[in-house]
């Protein structure tokens, strides 16, 4: 089970947003510490995932939920990663935390305040601080900003291929197309060493498009027409 | 140059967010889409990336702002990425778009409306679209979110910076490049639905593969034969 955990939100609207972005990535279980009074506005920015707010946990303190839900693994945040001189916030990136993250047992992902983040003393009671790397220029993000970024590179690394199960044209599908382009191209009289140079970029352009099977039988009907045409 | 594209927004604190965000990874050249009245929260919710605010650009059309600003290469974003039969959302996922994006050049990176994302007509004017990948339960992200998500990508793989000097084909030579085909498929008697189906595979295909100038020209050579045995 993984846990989200919102310590002392400030803004009701922010608890909503959090469990929008909780559910976009498939979490379900949030945990406010000491939050402010909820309003309308924490169920209006939760969308589609209002059921996420009203199912919430409340405890006093980031130490009393991880002792009372025997917590194994607990992952704090920060904007401010501290450099090797500052040991609480000694922080990984968010992809180093979906690399390593074992999933077996109770996790808790503990975004911090949004004005001030996690204290020195609640960081020091996490396993490990994660912090997204950002610019110079403003190194802090908004706090469910932040979340939905982590929330998303845990999630991509349960899947290879997430988007919509697109369907990536086979080989043979890629075969029959470049062969349908040579095919045209042998009625050009064209010389050798250009078409040769047009049928590998050809493939190329292929290869490096992930392109879908309707997209090669789209364009395969146009190589065949203009083959009728040329022959 | 990176434009950050916000298609009629409809929220004026949600462009104090995107604005936010923006900053924390390296980018500040905002673009209004004929958007809402900008309020107090714009700037609010910006934080400290209020010049960011400031600064806009505003267009009255997506169209309009990427003829007039000559951009090279436009990145169109989908919470409702098609799968395979609806072509002008098929989709890649930001970390391809963080290893492919060539950023020599004028990119647009375009976010949709709150409500109804970007339009098919929209999407047809890029030249590749991103969406995240995210949980089937609830797929659509709030906007500024899936902002922060892909900036992040971009920002993580150093795409915000200028690296490298690849030669990407320029617009000019992309557009050139489709023209030669489209003038192709008017020579061929083609259905007027397959010619536009084809033509917007065409410039996916080469938007996904970032076609180098050389190979533009290769495959410009090939169907300029096409064409002089098909007039």
């Amino acid at each position: 089970m993984i846990y989200v955990v919102f310590v002392e939100p400030e803004t009701p609207g922010n608890i909503g947003f959090l469990a929008r972005t909780m559910k976009n990535f498939g979490l379900y279980q949030m945990v406010l510490i000491n939050p402010c009074p909820l309003e309308n506005d924490s169920y209006y920015k939760a969308m589609h995932a209002r059921e996420i707010v009203s199912n919430r946990q409340e405890y006093d303190s980031l130490a009393e939920f991880l002792k009372i839900k025997e917590i194994d693994f607990a992952v704090g945040t920060t904007g401010n990663a501290g450099g090797s001189y500052n040991l609480p916030r000694i922080a990984v990136t968010p992809d180093n935390l979906a690399q390593s993250l074992n999933v077996n047992g109770d996790i808790a992902l503990i975004m911090g305040r949004e004005g001030d983040g996690l204290t020195n003393k609640e960081l020091e009671l996490c396993d490990v601080v994660v912090s997204i790397p950002t610019h110079d220029a403003y190194p802090v993000l908004n706090v469910t900003h932040a979340a939905a970024i982590i929330f998303y590179e845990l999630f991509k690394t349960e899947k290879t291929y997430p988007v919509e199960d697109l369907d990536e044209a086979s080989l043979t599908e890629k075969q029959g197309l470049i062969e349908c382009m040579d095919e045209v191209l042998d009625h050009l009289d064209y010389p050798a060493h250009k078409k040769k140079n047009a049928s590998t970029v050809f493939r190329r352009v292929l290869g490096r498009a992930f392109i879908s099977g309707r997209e090669a039988h789209t364009l395969r009907g146009m190589f065949r027409r203009i083959k009728e045409r040329v022959e």
